[in-house]
């Protein structure tokens, strides 16, 4: 039976909350040239990223919650329970960024947990089974190339030592990054499956803003493909060697990307999206045909057979390309790739309540994004809280913002989800 | 008249030069990853450039010629004639390189005209115009983005105070790096008009050799467009932001690259040939769309017209880019124009001369690459001597190769060229 019926409905506090985001954002700031915004740089194992791992745990501890760390320095607050040998009902996201990234993306998740937290504290409600907020390192993957590394390894799909043995564009392992910021913990590697996981997000996207509700409750997360793409080529006199006789790996680099976009226009491939975000080459001189390029496919998809299709396609356009150009070598290297990840329609349920509790009006959608959200459904019973993005929800970028109000709403959402999932099942 | 009647055939020894080739490449050596061979990479007013130049103004020092620089850092060895007030004869190139050079593009020109000095010693000859070996700086151009530059100062085409403010990738400018190797010379800004001027260099094509001929004279350099194009687009989250509100930098960038081999590939446009050296996106993650990507665009043609119509066609294409993505911004920024340039018909009928009386058959062809003489060619009779190129004439790579006795054929034809030139109009 359901014990929560004697429960209040819990508001946060709004302020107290805003005011977290805004602080940690102070961390990493830079003024970003294209948006003439203050944006945020906070990459993961950064000297950035350890200060405002430290502000978060300090956060944690003001709150009263026992804070540990994993061997990937994956941070978990914990708050015990009146029946403290219950599996956890945890919440969590991560407080990493990109390079251009804003204020809510990963934070919103983290805060917006301790922040429940408070709250049971301010109303003196003890739940019965703990509470635990995670913030999982390394989300993004834009600094060791593999996102959602801290709640991968932790769900136990990435082992350890592989996770330390990636580097950065530098070079620099991630083993060796971890322990100079000094984030190297004792907790176990695999984590305890909770109770339940939910983790509060902004959506990133225009869905909620399009459809005016402030709360979206989300379904699952779509197929990623993520794949590094490098061209060998040959150098060659720009002025001088015959076109038929050169190599250009600049050349099938923009081939690629432009076929990228079309396969995306097509149609073919369900709501495919395609993203090719980084792309170099070499030796990068006005006069020298390059003999090397690289770039990265960034591949999305909500269905996972058009997403199976759209590769089989991309592999054949890549086989092809040494047809129109003699010589030229095709290397390819699996960045990332997870299938469509169902979320627990129990938790969904539950989240849907709590938003009608408390007044809001929800959509239900698909995520767009990879979080650690899909990692941990593999252990535990997950779902997510999307919260209204402004400007299209663009995000990945400075002008990514959602108001206080409806941080505020996402954060009551995911109180009131935490209180009815840790009171279910304690009889 | 001509007193070249009573002079001898001279021969050069190609030992020597071959030896102060091989030993001028080991200055930024290297090992190249692409080729597996030893490249050189001495780009202009690096350690290495400043190294090289101390080398070759030892070897006209020892050849017993007057060595003076101009404040552009371009190195003059004078050798007196008899009528020593007489405009002299000069001949030269350049030692710069690319960053994946061989051991012949420029250094030839230089070297070639240092050993026929040295042969008209040897064989006790004084010549009655003066004459001079040259060693231009920074003709490549890849480092402060603008190729011919020291000879394009010395001929009146760019002013000092411009060609100082030039900065490379770093942001170092021009005019403090040439100070720093110690190369800020008194000699005049603006080169005396030589009589006429005549340069050595390797074909960096493969004609010559499909013809089967080791020499070349030349009748001209063809038309020459260098344009750097930066696209501005809006950062956004590769999984989350709808197609048609992104405004990906890289894709225009990838569009741009391969309009233009379509432009090549067309034939529209006569004997273009069109290349994308430099390719680079920001912030350049997997995740994110690129807001900003730049590209260098190299267009090449041996007639004015075809090359205008090119480029009428391509800003044509750029203006419209914004069409298909809304909100995206092309910038673009001339980096190099030269038209077609005529060499003196007078000139290449005495190299052809010179070649006939050693017995070397010879092409006549264009130059598909940009020279120090199509910026002499301002100011004096200019031709230049081609020496044939192994590999299809690969350049700017470290396959790049001229046999011995190519190279010997070619400096030896130079060394009778000047013989006739410094001897012509002299009464």
């Amino acid at each position: 039976m359901d014990s929560t019926l004697d429960s209040p409905v819990l508001h946060v506090n709004g302020d107290r909350l805003w005011s977290d985001l805004m602080e940690l954002a102070t961390i990493g700031a830079y003024d970003d040239e294209a948006t003439g915004l203050v944006g945020v740089d906070r990459q993961s194992l950064t000297d950035e990223d350890a200060e405002g791992r430290r502000l978060v745990i300090g956060w944690m501890e003001d709150a009263g919650l026992e804070v540990t760390i994993d061997p990937m320095g994956s941070i978990f607050g914990r708050r015990a329970g009146r029946r403290d040998d219950l599996e956890p009902v945890m919440a969590g996201s991560h407080i990493d960024t990109v390079a251009t990234a804003g204020a809510f993306d990963g934070c919103l998740g983290v805060l917006s947990g301790i922040e429940v937290v408070r709250t049971l504290d301010d109303q003196g409600i003890v739940t019965e089974r703990p509470i635990v907020i995670a913030a999982f390192t390394e989300e993004e993957g834009v600094r060791f190339g593999t996102d959602m590394l801290g709640s991968a390894v932790a769900a136990g799909r990435i082992d350890l030592e592989t996770a330390y043995g990636l580097t950065d564009a530098e070079g620099k392992r991630f083993g060796d990054e971890l322990r100079r910021i000094g984030f190297v913990g004792s907790a176990p590697v695999l984590l305890d499956p909770p109770y339940s996981y939910v983790e509060c997000h902004i959506e990133q996207g225009p869905v909620l803003q399009q459809k005016d509700v402030a709360i979206g409750v989300v379904t699952g997360v779509q197929s990623i493909s993520w794949q590094r793409v490098t061209l060998h080529g040959r150098a060659a006199h720009a002025g001088t060697t015959p076109t038929e006789l050169r190599v250009d790996a600049g050349l099938a680099a923009a081939q690629i990307i432009v076929k990228v976009r079309e396969m995306v226009d097509s149609g073919r491939y369900g709501r495919l999206r395609g993203t090719v975000g980084h792309i170099t080459a070499s030796p990068g001189l006005p006069s020298v045909v390059p003999d090397r390029a690289e770039i990265t496919v960034d591949l999305r998809n909500p269905e996972d057979h058009h997403m199976e299709a759209a590769e089989r396609d991309l592999d054949e356009f890549l086989s092809a390309l040494p047809d129109a150009q003699p010589g030229l070598r095709v290397e390819t290297r699996r960045m990332a790739r997870t299938r469509q990840v169902p979320f627990s329609v129990d938790v969904q349920e539950t989240i849907a309540k709590s938003a009608a509790d408390l007044g809001h009006p929800v959509d239900q959608l698909m995520s767009g994004a990879g979080h650690d959200a899909q990692e941990i459904a593999a252990i535990a019973p997950t779902a997510m809280v999307f919260v209204r993005g402004q400007h299209d929800g663009i995000s990945h970028n400075p002008r990514e913002y959602s108001t206080p109000e409806d941080c505020a709403a996402g954060a009551s959402v995911l109180a009131n989800t935490i209180l009815r999932l840790a009171q279910e099942n304690t009889r």
